[in-house]
């Protein structure tokens, strides 16, 4: 019997939840959008089910599924043990409510570590031994592939790479952290932060002219402001890499996420932080690369998790 | 045939070369310590030879040579790149150069993370999945088992937490780091701040009276100066530590090397500081352990890396 190679995976939002069948790394097939607002964890999951029944029904050759969780989680035993912007979802033992209704193999992974094992099997991250990614939006994620193996750690934590700090006396975190880089670099920082430039610099620019994407427009079209910001915001970024380089010393940095997609505007500075921060040995065949898959890269990540774990 | 289980163990360091016959994680016989500063290149790796056939006649049952290097060497090929404080051991094949003269299976491998594997195999974290080591001197050196194995990352040079910033605008260091945790905890830093403490303060204590040996008597015997510093090292070593607990997120972190000799004194503010800065999840269970193995955590890592290495 050939080895499975189709799957169903779904990447848990706390906007919405997202499904298709994957198929070799590539999506044949999406499933009904659901609204996370629009349920309570009971009807969510019988929402998630109904999807993963019509996936199923149209592709027989399903042989699980891949579910992706914001927030923290047990992928040995595919146990939810809590969501950061979703309630009811504590102490959920998923896997198993979905293996019993639907008897398919099933898998829980984090959310930005389902991205990771995408990008590393089919994106921006294929072929390497040892790979980093970070997603940079509200909240700033990531997650290592170290060895060849998604790296999870001992309580399945491990590469949260926007909670490790840039400066131990810095801003402080709700999460315990002092100068953690999501304090510096998260969305709604980065346009607060361009905000007070703004007004600092008495130019009158609404805080909703400030966020990232308005950012990116503004130095592209050469406002000095923005570009200082994205100097700046790049520079602290590549301080928190340039920590990630020193410790695990990876061959690979995939950088995805909504503020990601300021390019070589962010990407650049990235690069000097870190080569400035670190010794050629560690930085001169470095590549730091955008995501490919996009807003894929969870759902084909979750797939390819639970067809791995077919064995 | 059963395992190879005895196997000799080198400990090269910038003052000496020190060696044992290692029998399942026990030293057995010690070989004839080489001052290092004694020789050239060539006449201390006839030294090295020399200590090898006189060991390997008196135990024929040793299975091979492994040799930790403090530098920079490729473990996968044996191969030495460069050494930080002893000159003219670029490039050298060395791990080739033992197996040509002695016909024994060697390994080559980077002192710290030969301590690392010491610790793990036979010291302070047997048995653990994931295990970071510290190791505090004049030099800050690290490394890091992962997933049950030691992870060297891409150019095998993992680990280096004494160069990853606390302070991403704080002191420069060699390395181009800004903020590397050697910079505020190395051992001559350490020396350097205690005696400014004491001449900010306006007491008259020398120099040579302000090393870390002289500082821990100085704070067990209450001096409120001294009881300050070491409050402010575990400080800025725990802010080093909890970022590499939100990256990798160890079970236990093992801490070596001269400085640890100070003991409750450093080990108790580095534990607050990482219960401080991290999420319970992160900390609840997480042991922070002196290093077990003391001067002998290299020689016997070493031995174990290449019985390790005949699989």
């Amino acid at each position: 019997m050939s080895k499975p190679n189709t799957a169903i995976g779904i990447d848990f939002g706390g906007t919405s939840v997202k499904s298709a069948v994957v198929r070799d790394g590539k999506i044949i097939d999406r499933g009904d959008v659901i609204e996370t607002a629009q349920h309570d964890a009971k009807s969510l999951l019988e929402a998630i089910f109904t999807v993963i029944e019509k996936l199923r029904a149209a592709h027989p050759d399903v042989a699980g599924v891949g579910v992706g969780m914001p927030g923290f989680v047990d992928s040995a035993n595919g146990f939810v043990h809590h969501l950061t912007n979703v309630e009811g979802w504590d102490e959920v033992p998923l896997a198993k409510l979905i293996k019993d209704r639907t008897g398919l193999a099933a898998t829980v992974e984090n959310d930005v570590k389902a991205m990771t094992y995408g990008e590393w099997k089919y994106g921006a991250a294929r072929g390497v031994q040892h790979a980093v990614c970070i997603t940079l939006g509200t909240g700033v994620g990531g997650g290592l592939i170290l060895g060849g193996r998604l790296h999870r750690g001992a309580q399945f934590g491990a590469g949260e790479i926007g909670h490790a700090s840039i400066d131990y006396r810095g801003r402080p975190s709700p999460y315990g952290a002092f100068g953690g880089l999501e304090e510096y670099v998260g969305n709604q920082q980065i346009t607060e932060r361009a905000a007070a430039l703004y007004r600092v610099n008495r130019i009158n620019r609404p805080v909703e002219k400030c966020t990232p994407r308005e950012m990116a427009d503004a130095a592209n079209a050469n406002d000095p402001i923005a570009k200082c910001l994205w100097e700046t915001l790049g520079d602290e970024i590549g301080a928190a890499m340039a920590n990630v380089v020193w410790i695990v010393n990876p061959e690979v940095i995939v950088i995805g996420g909504g503020v990601a997609k300021a390019g070589e505007l962010l990407f650049d500075p990235i690069r000097r932080s870190i080569n400035a921060r670190t010794v050629a040995l560690f930085h001169e065949n470095l590549r730091i690369v955008p995501a490919e898959l996009g807003n894929d890269a969870g759902i084909i990540g979750n797939a390819a998790l639970v067809l791995d774990s077919l064995g």
